[in-house]
């Protein structure tokens, strides 16, 4: 072993111990005759100095540059002026000795919690990123909450069962990645997307209780902070309804809040209908750590001889307390904002209420009383601003929705140490597509109809099938969707008939689904689950936005490793070999 | 929730309660008016019986099959005649209600710890068969193993830290499975031979205490018991030396032995060099749970006119005790088995230390006096039986181990319930082919040399390369490798040299390992680790020599899992996307 501490754990109580650390050199600073190093480990920071009594020794240091990999050796002893933000603070080691392991090349952004580095280059050197702060304490907090997950479900009974990463393709839902077989030639193997339909065969071989913390792929272009592979808690269990199924994975969220976060949730979490989420929120995910929820003012405001009010489908209102004094120039950049095409809007109607009155753009066909009413009844107040949206239904309940949340942000209500965790149920189990003249599962082709809704399910009717609910839930953190499930099916009859409304011929099913429809033949148990996104619930938990720092290599947005270069060619002899032609353009 | 307890749970003291239970009907048997149901989930078997009382129940109860999935209700009552081999013998369940909650068809094999299903289509129907105990049992302990490596690594100071497997395609021993990118036209990804790698660079990084249990992927011509996928325990450390990574993964071993098996190991593992197991056990993995130890008889037995010995490169022989009176069949049989093609022995010399004297198969060319010698040298005595192979000397050490297995297995003296756990070290640092005229790895390219090596590993001489050991180390259990690894090399000249000595163009170990050279230049840390087979590493657990039954979803010997039919042909639209042509004869 080349230390006998780590740069983490000396302390006061060390002071005359000889010892030996190893690590990076932070930094290097010269004060008189004296020389002092940061070393820094995974563990901390601690001060290494090297007095005018060893010539030798500084003659050393003075040539460390920064990041070397050092071994030093000294004698702990307290400080003359302490530092009470890092752990070792109090003392420092008096050198005796120092070996260099490693020396290092400059490196091209600086290690510290603030770098001078862009993206770019931080992702070229990601070896290097990974050795700052927030990367750091981002690959700890994932490490604890999958040990967490672990701990609590196993504890609970669960059994974490490795399903294979080689499997079949079968096309529905996002593209797979394929991986061609050399044993089988022209035949390939599939990447999964998910567990699914393994966790759903361990059901039916009576392990009741599953999970796996499991790598999942997706082809899909990639927008903003997607991943072409990401890690999911897959979880799933036997002999339960939705009830039980809610109860344990609530359980496990409030031990991960508990035991990671420190935070305690006493209470049992809120739930909302899909329904609801929509019209009070504009959106499945509703962010429940402010209110301003939205009101359907259409009946209100409607016949008053403002088109743009009188032919709308919907027109909807927010409440922002305490906002009646923005400015001419405020409300135009919110107005300017609601109109870019991620919003879409076609303009905003404000109110103010003010001290000395009611203020809005739509004085012209409303008098100020007409507006007092509106207010009252959506529970706004004098100093308040209404900020309303109209247009085609579904289109303004998801702007407004996003409005809320933009003006959650300018008011700073959307703080990322506060947790407001949120099941939301009773989703429509199908969409229909009109491009593609097709109903869509809106879940996935396993999720099991209500089963107060399976006559409807088993109707030809367009109307009947689109009002057939889901016997589904997510679990939404904050405004993000970070886990989905349901109760599946389980009869046979049930699931032929979801390939059928879903417009899979028998055969199409019988190749793509045949060994799952076969195994439900016998005897599957009823049987739910659910999968979180873990990457996006390690970033919740760490009150990051983007997921990237919560994976330790990830890719670009065009798919790329850029550390490793890959993807990248392959030779001839590898295609060969795979019995494949590639038709791109070679780039020369 | 469809019950109130499992099926393994209820004892005596809970006579007296109505309970529901959930399972499968393991079997109906009707004696008089009273109908016995065998009802099984995970967790055991219950008896429940239908008496004359309830007609209703009995009617139900009738019709059940096999495998039929249940809930029933009823009291818990004290048996008549109980059954001490299940832990529920004592009670049954007095039914007041049964609800089929799922049909099933009869099974194609009975679900038995003993099934009468053949090995292909239990494959075929993999969830019935994970029904059956001993698999239940199996994937019960990887369960446990799992979670008990985490714990242990974990309670050390250990991170989890996921490594991606969407990485570059490095061509050097086993073959890559590739991943067409629909991205990056003509660009593939790899699916990683084990994380390697990445565990360097996160030991560059700062993460100085790295494992994941991570799933493996080669493209290699399957043998017996080989997967295409399979799981490691990685593991990596910084600022180590051999001692630190054995005496670690040693406290493992020792952990998963207690808190798996109950087996506490209070002496440290046996250590043995590579050449001392190639003399004395002809396996670079010697089963150490028994003795009969090689011996080199050469200079003892040469110089009698017996051509066979006299021209043999080398003489070898093991003592096999208490077995002078095997007769001439069976000796004849032993002949037999070590001149089959897989042990290649020309032919098999016995020596038989009879109570009434000396009998071999060589009385011609040595007296009584004479072998009498040899016996004594050797720790042979009255009673025992010898065996000797000649021939050239590492074939017929390599036999010799074999042989020495197989009078192990007939002795019965390689019991799966005894565990003999063996440090292997200083193996040569390369392999030298004569087909390629190259040196190759025996490790990987990444294995340090010994420190006291360096001078002969700069050296151009062929002859000193061979002589290089590496500081590297295997672990072995009963006979089998279970684990290996190395120190590494962290000085990128060295990496570079091992780059050269391997016959890589500068070009080329840029063009492939180029991000770790360049790594290393920026303060790599002394460092080394090893990696577990996990699966193999359960089998031993379990006491059983196949790793399939420790997979949940295995595939076959071509690489095959017949229960998805994978892999399989993708459409012509994905080909396209893919930028791919196959050149695979399609079968019509």
């Amino acid at each position: 072993m080349y230390r006998t501490h780590t740069c983490g754990e000396l302390r006061l109580a060390n002071a005359g111990q000889t010892v030996t650390l190893a690590g990076w050199v932070q930094r290097v600073r010269k004060m008189g005759s004296l020389n002092f190093i940061d070393l820094r480990d995974r563990y901390g920071i601690t001060q290494l100095v090297a007095d005018e009594h060893s010539a030798e020794v500084n003659a050393l240091v003075e040539k460390l540059g920064r990041e070397y990999v050092i071994a030093a050796t000294g004698v702990v002893a307290e400080r003359q002026s302490k530092n009470n933000k890092i752990a070792t603070g109090d003392i420092e080691i008096k050198l005796t000795d120092v070996k260099v392991l490693n020396a290092a090349v400059v490196p091209p952004f600086t290690i510290e919690d603030n770098t001078d580095g862009g993206e770019e280059i931080r992702a070229q050197y990601r070896y290097l990123d990974l050795r700052r702060g927030p990367l750091k304490r981002a690959i700890e907090l994932r490490h604890k909450m999958a040990h967490e997950v672990r701990n609590h479900l196993s504890n609970i009974g669960f059994l974490e069962i490795e399903t294979p990463y080689l499997i079949k393709s079968t096309p529905e839902g996002a593209r797979d990645f394929v991986v061609p077989s050399r044993m089988n030639p022209g035949e390939f193997y599939a990447l999964p997307q998910s567990p699914q339909t393994f966790k759903q065969l361990l059901m039916v071989a009576g392990y009741d209780k599953y999970f796996q913390i499991v790598r999942c792929f997706r082809d899909e272009d990639l927008r903003a902070d997607r991943q072409p592979e990401f890690t999911q808690i897959d979880c799933e269990m036997s002999f339960v309804e939705r009830e039980d199924v809610i109860q344990t994975f609530e359980g496990l969220a409030k031990h991960l809040f508990k035991s990671v976060l420190g935070k305690e949730f006493t209470e049992a979490f809120p739930r909302m209908s899909y329904a609801d989420a929509m019209e009070y929120y504009g959106s499945d995910k509703p962010d429940i750590r402010f209110d301003m929820k939205m009101n359907t003012v259409t009946d209100m405001l409607q016949g008053n001889g403002f088109s743009v009010f009188d032919e709308a489908e919907y027109i909807g209102a927010i409440v922002v307390k305490g906002c009646a004094g923005y400015t001419r120039k405020q409300l135009d950049e919110i107005t300017e904002w609601v109109k870019r095409p991620q919003v879409g809007a076609k303009g905003l109607v404000y109110i103010k209420l003010n001290a000395d009155g009611i203020k809005s753009s739509i004085d012209k066909f409303y008098t100020a009383e007409q507006l007092k009413v509106v207010a009252d009844k959506i529970g706004a107040a004098e100093g308040d601003l209404i900020l309303i949206l109209s247009g085609a239904k579904k289109k303004m309940q998801g702007a407004l929705g996003t409005l809320r949340l933009e003006m959650g942000n300018r008011l700073g209500l959307r703080d990322n140490n506060v947790f407001a965790p949120l099941w939301v149920c009773d989703f429509p189990l199908l969409e229909w597509d009109d491009e593609t003249q097709r109903f869509y599962a809106m879940h996935h082709p396993f999720t099991s109809p209500k089963p107060e809704d399976m006559d409807k399910f088993f109707s030809n009717k367009k109307e009947d099938l689109e009002q057939v609910n889901a016997n589904a839930y997510d679990f939404v953190l904050n405004g993000t969707e970070v886990g989905g499930g349901s109760i599946r099916i389980h009869d046979s009859k049930v699931q032929e008939r979801m390939f059928e409304v879903l417009g899979f011929s028998k055969e199409d099913a019988d190749y793509r689904f045949g060994f799952i429809i076969n195994a439900f033949k016998y005897g599957a148990p009823p049987h739910g689950g659910l999968a979180f996104g873990f990457d996006r619930f390690c970033s919740l938990f760490g009150g990051q936005e983007t997921i990237r720092d919560f994976i330790a290599f990830p890719k670009n947005n065009m798919g790329r490793d850029v550390m490793l270069d890959a993807p990248s060619r392959i030779d001839n002899a590898q295609m060969d070999e795979l019995f494949l032609v590639s038709t791109a353009k070679t780039e020369e």
